[in-house]
């Protein structure tokens, strides 16, 4: 939930969400995308229908910033689905909204709203440009699109499935027509999918955040290789793909997910406590103080000093109103000391022995940057405990952790890690502590987990030659 | 060139600009566009290119609010086409911003830019979509582009040519790639696209104006039926039809053209007062003054003072500042007299006979306005000269004449009309009046006039289905 | 009524607009502001009441701008005072936006709306500022709020008395409490301002333009020296000054005015045409086409060729779309020909002996600029024709002239400046010529002009200090 | 820090910043204001000067959203002041936008910027304007500008000497002139107002934090009843007042500043965590989880927990998103459970004894609601904490409590308001265990605090009239 405009970190690309059903289904869907706004600044969309046609509104910006009153009144319908985009630039962005809307002859105007990352985009995008498709975007979904228009299956529901099975990769998918919503989940659940009731209305989210918010009652999962078909009439549970063991996304737990969501049953602001405190047990360290970095490592930071009898102190404060227009210090004044997003509390931290908790080292720059800080007000010792194994291996499914040759632990050893960042001593989690903090459930003996960032185990086939140019890009 | 808000009115669909080979191509695109900005006030967009990519910016509004200086950075390249749209509404408008680009397997990025109106396109888009195609506009632009797609040709050109031949109605386009740019006007000429030189470089535009404001010289028009095509070493024009006789559109000349613009080598203004001359001479009138109605009217206005020997006075000033925030008088405040765009100037017209040039009349309703507000101010007598024959047929060619049914003079006499309107005396202009007036040199004996909104003669297949659907709208 | 942002130009100050007793006072004086819009388009504001307190709202831009529906809804109140002001920079601009508002302890709340210029307003704040007065703006009008603040006379009346004989210059000027308007105009009548009547509200506008959109009836001048009072019960006429003859600005009549206004009874549209007619029998001249700088410059164009029987054309095509957020030509693309706000019309004046006749010459770059391009379009001959006298003295009344250095009139004969502008002849008005074409009915011996800026005339004292520094600026 | 459209809370007026002789003063008092934003939301603004007069930029908004680099440019010098102002609304907050920027005869232009609030303004002014003043806001820093234009003192120290001797009330201002500053706090020392050095540059801020963000070294507290002067020279501390025993508002301690500032060498962080543990020391329960009302009760919370012994978690969430746009829900969504800022982690409470902490109560109204919404998700007992005594008096110093009669604890019982909460257990800070635990080293014998709020002891004359009249308002 940091910015991303300053830190190096990991980030999220979207969040969808879906109501049937309900007379006040726009406004549920406004406040439903808002809670799910962490997953995506970049833009927002809804699209509602009442059965006789979409009335949909999308455009760049936060929630709140897209919507209003006026254009709330446009959107009338008791079936509405939405989606929240993570921030890029370029002129490109805006056609990159979702939810897509495309007209298709067999039964009329769909509305498609995705959360993940295709391996295959590229291939299955050539291949249709090679028979004609002309796309106006550079997102997955279009691809999705063009698949379910394309395929010459009798039925929507055949069509999805058809079109779903050419797809290698991670997504949570709402598509909606005039008379029908279809939910699916990739066969690993790399990304989560949840569904709740409010009152007799179904209704779906990437987090249960949103169920929260809006009163609803969190109900299931939406299964890995699953296919829901839903229309006035009720709802039919179908498959795509036969079941595989979930591999859901581990950062979900460790920084994506807002700390009052649950993933499959279990509340990701006690798994990062329970990181923190495996953190602890795994690693130790004497000190004086504990402090995370505000605010995804907060939970993590209590956890750690819960375990650790140490108190848990705010010796890093965020700056709440850094906007998008702030005005970025320059590298002169940068160096004279001038601070933007994080302050260290100099009383806090004077004289202290600090143990920093952080969620994750991409680059490895804003971790020096606050060990400097700390250093600089005062601290005696600065100990860096990471409550995640180091993230060696690109993201395919929709993590933009963009290019291996940027991570600093894949070709680092974590002492020069440790060197680099000016830390007293530097620990990161283990795998197996990560996997028995968090705490799933194994299904098939699998750990229920992805923890291909780390270990380079992709759940699924991934594009040997992405990889090749993601590592020559750099 | 009247706003677009308040009068009922025709409304013209768009404008295109090209350059190619010169080192400001972006900006001189932005001022080309500017020119053309009476053609279409919803969105504009520029693509630009110098071979290896394209950079583009397109957004709703005029082009002053679309781009700035940042833009106009990020818009490097040394071909450029540009676009500019009427304004509509709903949220589909930005994804019918053009040019529209998309990009295919063979040729890569295309950006396309047309003006002008199909007649098959709901026959064309269904039969794409029920081949799998997937739209995301309601324009006609991305079923030409779709075709182009689809087309198996083995190059651009012959592509291209292959699309346009499946297209039915009025369009003058650029497509542009990153190393060519084909230019192409429906076999009837329908719309005006002229060719000039800035230096070495060739600009193409939809109204000489463009070519003065950036001081190129004009060299010739794009043919009925050509397609030129333009690459880095130079032109080849070519055709993808059999050369017909031209019917450019005559409202070109009566009122959508800018007075300083020249099709086919005929200067707006002067056919202009050209027509108000015949206009006169057909339909003399006794009176004190004759004003036109600002600022289309105008030059008609003064050719028929001119002709008459009646003194040309600003007998109605129209408001400058009228904007689309403008906040609109109550009926209440209307019917107490609160005009907002138009003023009717009393000492001029007091106690006058006063003649009212009028470019056209569609519903009915500014005329009987107008008429009203000029008597209010002490007219005695108010004698109406239309500059136009009655517009008693629908436009398939890019007109927003919408439905006969709105069309005053679809169903009414010209007495009929008088009387709505409550003038002394009306009086239209003959179509053999206004082809001679405007004064085209005849091609293959035609009048190389696009007559239909008059007479009904239209120059290509019409979709009778879809008059009928016009004509039942209503 | 030409745009400011471009050409050397005179700039008005500013718009008065009041109304009493009408339920829409807010809105009719929007629309009142509306038709007042050329004389101010930096800031506009409303204050409005019911008489049990102010109602306000001021802001920079347009009025269309500047309001919006909802910011209209909390304006209620059956009086309401308005002003446009013209544009200028810097911060303190909004703190000039008016009505000025403050709070007195004897009268409570008054608003002030005045238009013209103090000659002795740094005089007054510095004694002022000396006895302790704070000033927040750099507005004349702050001036003579103090003033009244200031004054130890029993009732308001006396008091706004006593502070306008302080004054020395051009005002006219509108003083709202929450049930008394006062009314007045400086001595000499510099600026205009007309009182009407929609039904039983009595209205009041620097131009009578404002009637007419708002349907009212123009009733008569407020006089030189004259102060009105007006409450809920009625209007009583005052003297503050004794009667002067009447000196209105003649650069109303030129150029500032709206056609459609009349001043003091005389139509400023026809006033112009007699100029036109008047410069032609004083400097008449052998051409093919009389043309005018748009819009200013029209009616008097028409004037003069309908003198000379030589026929008007629109020579110069100004684009209507250049607004604030137009990105001007680099001087590199200017002198490869880029134009901006006008065109030449090559059809129209290609081969021909072109009069041009303008309003007045300032600087004498824009001239320069305009002759230069009818050359490159062609014309044989440019006659220029200005409808006014050579501009040789700065205006202390309220017109933007700034420094007599920057006044090419000030020190060069006007064979200096044909040279300088290119033309092949030049000729001005007199001054004789311009009294005698707008023909003001004469008071007390003297023409009812302002003719300083021509002839140094100056109707009041002006402060010599101020004339020195504004010719020691350049 | 929490934000205040949506609970009932305390507001603080401002926060102030300063930095002479810095070549990057500017956009160091643009990083000091960003540090002090929580401290004012409205308005923001920036006085600069390199000694020859002005420059100036204020506007609504936060601090990135009035300044851009462009406005940057425009405020150069290496002297400047800046303030921050609370959010209210109406037309007339631009003209209360501070620093307030006036001239005077005697020393040219000042710039005036202040935190706190005056209990004698309204007589004040009114006196003022009973001599003829006129007023453009509704601030008190206005006044304070009169009183020092009025003076007839020969120098501004003396001028200003004997304007802060006429306040009565709380306040710390910063005077600048293009060639000194001068800096002041009321004779107890109610706001904070704190002296630190970056390099040999003075720095004065109303909180330390911002001398962090810039990397400025904390040097001293301005002291009550001190006027330090500041020139080119350097700096000379003198006295306006006899010194008087410091009273600090204990809200700053309690809820206003932030965490990592330090006030009077007490860092406000850990003054929070005792407030927390004396908490508990005084109204022990027992219980499973600790939780604290985002974000400013978290410290507390802390503290409470660790000294406690239970463990603390995050059981209630708040949205980061809601910005001012944000479409707020209505009743009838309220009341089917749309929640907006908060939400309760349901994994978190279910089932549990829950301690909330909180800062205050004020009207009671949020701390039923949050109570309400700990139970929907499940928490078996809510136990409220508050970390101050109750607020049963107005303040007359800056912090907007408005009205006795909103004050839940003017007139109910701690056992009455446990009720209407909804709590199992309630219980506040004693005023003693505040002082305490805060632990100010006592001066002349007093607490050092101002706990007006709480027992209604105010440290100056307070207007018995405007006490009546804010107690009748209700």
């Amino acid at each position: 939930m940091r910015d991303e405009s300053v830190f190096d970190e990991l980030k999220e690309e979207c969040g969808v969400f879906g109501i049937l059903g309900h007379p006040d289904a726009v406004q549920l869907s406004y406040y439903g995308l808002h809670a799910l706004q962490h997953r995506g600044q970049e833009s927002a969309g809804i699209v509602a229908t009442a059965g006789g046609g979409f009335r949909y509104h999308r455009s760049m910006g936060l929630v709140n910033e897209v919507f209003n009153n006026e254009i709330m009144k446009g959107l009338s319908g008791d079936w509405a689905i939405g989606h929240v985009r993570y921030s890029t630039t370029g002129e490109s962005s805006l056609s990159n909204a979702q939810p897509f809307v495309f007209h298709n002859d067999a039964v009329g105007q769909l509305a498609l709203a995705t959360n993940g990352n295709l391996v295959n985009a590229d291939a299955l995008k050539q291949e249709l440009e090679s028979q004609g498709a002309v796309f106006h975007s550079t997102s997955d979904t279009e691809v999705i699109a063009h698949l379910i228009a394309r395929s010459t299956k009798p039925t929507l529901e055949e069509a999805v499935a058809e079109a779903l099975n050419q797809l290698v990769g991670a997504y949570a998918l709402l598509i909606m027509t005039n008379d029908s919503l279809l939910v699916a989940q990739d066969p690993h659940g790399l990304r989560p999918l949840s569904m709740g009731m409010l009152g007799d209305a179904p209704v779906f989210s990437s987090e249960t955040c949103a169920f929260d918010i809006i009163g609803a009652d969190y109900l299931r999962e939406v299964k890995p290789g699953e296919l829901l078909i839903l229309d006035r009439d009720g709802m039919r549970a179908t498959r795509f793909a036969s079941p595989a063991s979930r591999a859901v996304c581990s950062f979900e737990y460790i920084y994506f997910a807002r700390p009052d969501s649950d993933i499959d049953g279990i509340n990701v602001h006690t798994a990062r406590k329970r990181l923190g405190a495996q953190l602890f047990a795994e690693s130790p360290v004497e000190a004086d103080v504990v402090t995370g970095v505000p605010d995804s490592s907060t939970s993590a930071a209590i956890g750690f000093a819960e375990a650790a009898g140490i108190p848990f102190e705010l010796g890093l404060i965020k700056n709440r109103y850094v906007g998008r227009t702030f005005i970025q210090p320059s590298q002169q004044l940068r160096e004279q000391g001038v601070k933007m997003k994080l302050s260290a509390v100099r009383k806090v931290v004077e004289g202290k022995r600090v143990v920093m908790i952080d969620d994750s080292i991409v680059r490895g720059t804003t971790s020096r940057r606050i060990v400097t800080m700390l250093r600089e007000a005062g601290a005696k010792e600065v100990h860096v405990r990471i409550s995640s194994p180091p993230v060696k291996y690109s993201c395919f499914y929709g993590i933009d952790t963009s290019n291996r040759k940027q991570l600093i632990a894949a070709d680092h050893s974590v002492e020069e890690i440790r060197q680099l960042i000016g830390a007293d001593s530097l620990r990161f989690l283990t795998e197996e502590g990560l996997v028995q903090a968090v705490g799933r459930r194994k299904e098939n003996e699998t750990c229920g987990h992805c923890l291909a960032c780390f270990n380079g185990n992709y759940p699924t086939e991934v594009d040997e030659s992405a990889v090749l140019a993601l590592e020559g890009k750099g």
